[in-house]
């Protein structure tokens, strides 16, 4: 709507502005710093950051001591609620921008849990040529966000849906439906279950399994079976999407870790023969089974991410499990990470 | 996500809190009036308000003279930014709220706009039966938001698809597709816009005729004619929609406004001969041309509303031009009007 900030400078300094006449000390928290913002005689705060690290940034303004969000951005589920967000560019690089290519639409769908016992919603991407080819079926890949995020945020802060578009017109990437659930879930009568390595993880994949695919399956044009069905996520998603999709092997032939492993944030040892159910006890059997293990991450993710990480690949590689790993250069736990991520990813299924 | 404030209470009060030690003044600016919040010993701010009136309600939170989001709420794109919004629910009343019948998809659709030369969204409703009835074609009713809102408002704010969700079920509208555009266009030299009688709206009427309509009708199963396709909206929307459809006939055959119509906020007498190009200066003519003329508006609007509304009514009962007018009662120029509004105007449709 014309708002002059947030301005994003050409060297990547953000020049951010709040009026607030009577506040006595405003701050923007961004990149996991603070710059104190300083006020004219009109009463206007403003700052003007040093070069911010491409790629998109939650913040929030803090004035008074109370963390607020700014009002001349937008908002965006993240951190457990609207949260504003900016986007500093990365110079040069297009893959998951709009182009002048055919585009997908991002559906959003309602649907009633007996699970949960309430309304939920997901987000369908269906690929370009949905509509215009009326016959056709297609692979489905169900992509799971994270922590404090919901089923908005693989489309607003990942643009998995340019993503595609992008792969999908350069041949690189089969055209392929992509759903994205909310991973909270819980029981009616039970406990708010997110993590998914706790007792009450069941509602969510039950509602995934039990409920959303079986919905997929039977209102749009997929081909409904494991060879046809990938299951990705990021962090606590890449967590979910793991348990789940090894624990349904006849649902899943494909599956993916953003940034995030079985083991959650644990960087101990894992037994091969004895964690998860015992899934990876026979690499061999499990390599025959699974057409693509693949996980990624960025070189500059913070503890836990790397010793968690690095101890699920050290247990995979003693069970002879194979895997694609992809690192991501200079990017941290962010959606430049996992927007790298589904680039590399999404080309490898259903081939 | 469990957040426990803001809080309607069964009497319809609603409880707010925010936690904000360092401020000096909290107040919730919510229905036109500030209710002042105070501060317990944990530097936590309290308000609980008195009843408040049925329906949304956008408000914010003034910290020590700055106007922010409520942290504990969803934010809704109107007042031309990010908004807190709260629903205070209408007891007994659910033609708007999810039931247990077939549900729509809302699709996010993006496009490249030549005349404004920018990406643009729409958001599009396919009724219940679009994916299972593959052959069917609808007809399409073209649905505009109002002044500071965007093509998110009719679906997050309006419930628009669950009206038609509901309608379609109990039979009382035939399904038809809803495709809701952003109202604000300007090309790309140009001054923004968004008024619809100003001397530069043209933006936003090429792009709904020549860019928004063709690519519905070649991407979407719809019944391309005027017959099959309406034009309505609300306040600015409403201008805008009765200005179009009623300057392209060849491509409009029902329109409506909702609290809103072609002369703006000017309570003056307007001349059947002269006013809006002369469309209806032969009523006969018209009546015969147009199959629905639907007005609409809460009987607590505020000024200017019913003035300017009165002074069109007025103008086309003085030029033999029969329409339909829906009353709202008791209530402002808000979404329960405009909710209503649709619930009496949709079942009218292409019978």
């Amino acid at each position: 709507m014309g708002a002059q900030f947030p301005r994003i400078l050409p060297d990547h300094s953000v020049a951010f502005r709040i009026k607030a006449p009577e506040a006595k000390s405003v701050d923007v928290d961004i990149t996991g710093k603070k710059f104190a913002m300083t006020k004219d005689s009109g009463g206007v705060w403003n700052v003007t950051t040093p070069h911010l690290v491409e790629g998109f940034h939650y913040y929030a303004l803090d004035v008074d001591g109370v963390r607020v969000n700014d009002p001349g951005s937008h908002a965006f589920f993240g951190t457990g609620k609207d949260a504003s967000g900016i986007e500093v560019p990365e110079d040069g690089v297009d893959y998951y921008l709009p182009e002048e290519v055919p585009h997908g639409d991002v559906r959003i769908r309602i649907y009633h849990s007996k699970i949960t016992g309430q309304w939920r919603r997901c987000f369908v991407y269906t690929p370009p040529d949905y509509d215009s080819n009326p016959t056709a079926r297609y692979p489905v890949l169900y992509l799971q966000h994270g922590m404090g995020e919901d089923e908005t945020g693989w489309i607003f802060q990942g643009h998995a849906n340019l993503i595609l578009d992008n792969l999908i017109a350069e041949k690189k990437a089969v055209p392929m439906i992509i759903v994205m659930d909310s991973g909270y879930a819980s029981r009616p009568a039970g406990p708010f279950s997110p993590a998914s390595t706790g007792p009450d993880f069941t509602a969510f994949q039950d509602v995934m399994i039990k409920e959303v695919i079986p919905m997929i399956d039977s209102t749009l044009r997929t081909v409904p079976d494991r060879d046809h069905r990938a299951m990705a996520g990021l962090s606590m998603g890449a967590n979910q999407a793991l348990q789940i999709a090894t624990h349904n092997l006849d649902t899943f032939a494909y599956m993916a870790g953003f940034s995030g492993t079985m083991n959650g944030l644990s960087t101990d040892p894992i037994d091969r023969d004895t964690a998860f159910g015992g899934v990876f006890k026979d690499g061999a059997a499990f390599n025959q089974r699974v057409k693509l293990l693949w996980l990624g991450m960025g070189t500059e993710e913070p503890k836990p991410f790397p010793g968690a990480i690095g101890a699920f690949r050290a247990m995979l590689e003693k069970a002879g499990v194979k895997y694609v790993f992809f690192s991501s250069p200079g990017t941290s736990h962010e959606w430049l990470t996992w927007r790298r991520d589904l680039n590399d990813f999404a080309p490898r299924l259903f081939k």
